[in-house]
C-alpha cells in the first residue's frame, strides 16, 4: 500500500468561485478534510468550502489550544502551540501511512502566513506533499477597493500590525505600497504608526474582501470602528503610469 | 441596448488548472478576448489560455509599439505607449458601447503591476468594469521553492529589478523576505544588489514557475545563466514558528 498525499489546498480570499479550479477539484472529492480553527468557532476556512464537501467526507478540525490567551512573548505560547502542531501532525501522519489522501484547507495562499506551513515542515521529509497557491487575501482586498495596488517600479511591502508601532513606521515611510494585515486589537497602533509615517490619509480599510459583508472604507472615515482581526489595510502605489 | 462589460481576468501564474473557477468561466465563454503582446509574439497571455477559447471568440491582441528600444527615461517612451493605451482604449470602449461584452486577459494579478491597468483607469468611470483577481506569478514562483516564503511577524518586500542598485540594496536590507521582479538584462545588478545585502546566498532563482520547463535553482548555483524578464527570485522569511 502507498502513503497518501497530503493536498495543502489555498482557498483564495474568501468567494467559493475564486478558489482555482484545481482547488475547487480537490475538495469537491476529498475524502479526509483537515483544517484549523479557533475553538468553539466553525473555522473560516471550512466556512468558505460550505456546500463543496462530499457528503463521505471526514472532517478533523484543528483546534488551536491558545490564540491571543498567552503573550506570544511568553515560552509557554511556543510550547503549547508546538505540541499541539505535533499532535495535528501525528493524526494526518496516521492518516497519510494507511494510504489515505488528506486535503489540509488553507485560508489565502498555503505558503503566504498562515498556520498550514506548520503541519507542513513536520511532513515534508516524510511523506508527499503537494501545495496548491491560491489567490491571497490582500489580493482580494486590493481589488476591492478599486484601485491597482502598484504601477511600474513600485515598492510593495507587506507588514504585520503585531510589529512594533516603530518597525511599523520605518517601513511604511520606505515603501510605496502598503498592505497591512493582522489589524483587530491592533488597530490603534497601525493608525497611529500610518500618521507618523505620513500615509495615514491615503490608507483604506478593506474588511471581508470577496465575502458577504465585504467593506472598503477610507481609514480617515473609519474612527472609531472596532474591525476583524482578518481585515487587510491598504495604501495604493502611484507609481509609473502612462 | 445596455453598454457591455469589461472584465479585466487574473490568469495566474501560467497553469491553466490554477485559474479561479470565474476567470474559467468567464474564459471559456468569451465573445470577445483583448490581451497585450509583443510585436510578432504569441504573447504569454494568450498562451496560458490556448485550447479554452470558444471558437467564436474574436481576439484583439494589442501589440506594444515598445519594450526596451527606447530607455524608460526619455520623454518619447511614455508618449509612445501612452497613444497606444488611447488606441487600444477606443477600440475596446468601441466594443463595449455597441453592448458586447470583453474579457481583457491579465498575466498574474490584474491589480499587481502589469498593463491591465492602464486600460482600467482610462475606462472605469464611463463603462461597467470587473476586476477578477488572480494568484499572483510571486505565488507561483515561492511554492516552487517548496518553502514557505513568510512566517510569523515577516516583513515582505516586492521590489523591480529595473530599481536603482542603491535602493534595491536598502530595500533587501531592511525586508525579512524578498520577491524580486523583472529580471532579464537586471541579473547582474540584482545578483550584486543581494550581495551588498547579505542576502545571496539565500537567494532563489524561479522560471517558468507552474508551467512546463519551470525551474527551481539557487542563485549563488546560477552564474552566467541567462533568465527571462519575467523570472522571480524569492529570498525566504525565516520568522517565528513554534
Amino acid at each position: 500500500m502507498s502513503t497518501g498525499t497530503l493536498y495543502g489546498v489555498g482557498l483564495g480570499p474568501g468567494a467559493q468561485d475564486l478558489m482555482s479550479v484545481r482547488a475547487d477539484r480537490l475538495i469537491r472529492s476529498a475524502k479526509h478534510v483537515a483544517f484549523f480553527r479557533k475553538a468553539g468557532r466553525s473555522g473560516q476556512a471550512r466556512r468558505i468550502v460550505e456546500g463543496m464537501l462530499p457528503s463521505s467526507a471526514i472532517e478533523f478540525p484543528m483546534e488551536y489550544p491558545v490564540t491571543t490567551e498567552i503573550p506570544l512573548s511568553d515560552p509557554a505560547y511556543n510550547e503549547t502551540l508546538s505540541a499541539f502542531y505535533a499532535q495535528c501532525t501525528a493524526h494526518v501522519k496516521g492518516l497519510l501511512d494507511a494510504g489515505e489522501d488528506v486535503v489540509a484547507l488553507c485560508e489565502g495562499d498555503p505558503f503566504f502566513y498562515g498556520s498550514f506551513m506548520h503541519l507542513y515542515t513536520r511532513l515534508k521529509d516524510d511523506v508527499p506533499v503537494e501545495v496548491v497557491p491560491a489567490i491571497t487575501g490582500m489580493s482580494g482586498a486590493w481589488t476591492a477597493t478599486g484601485m491597482p495596488v502598484t504601477w511600474g517600479d513600485d515598492v510593495l511591502s507587506v507588514l504585520m500590525g503585531t510589529l512594533p508601532e516603530d518597525a511599523l513606521v520605518t517601513h511604511m515611510r520606505n515603501a510605496d505600497a502598503l498592505v497591512v494585515m493582522k489589524i483587530g486589537r491592533n488597530i490603534t497602533k497601525i493608525r497611529n504608526a500610518l500618521e507618523r509615517a505620513g500615509r495615514f490619509d491615503a490608507a483604506w480599510l478593506v474588511e471581508f474582501a470577496t465575502m458577504e459583508g465585504q467593506t472598503v472604507t477610507k481609514l480617515s472615515e473609519a474612527e472609531g470602528k472596532v474591525t476583524p482581526y482578518f481585515s487587510i489595510i491598504i495604501v495604493h502605489g502611484q507609481g509609473r503610469r502612462p
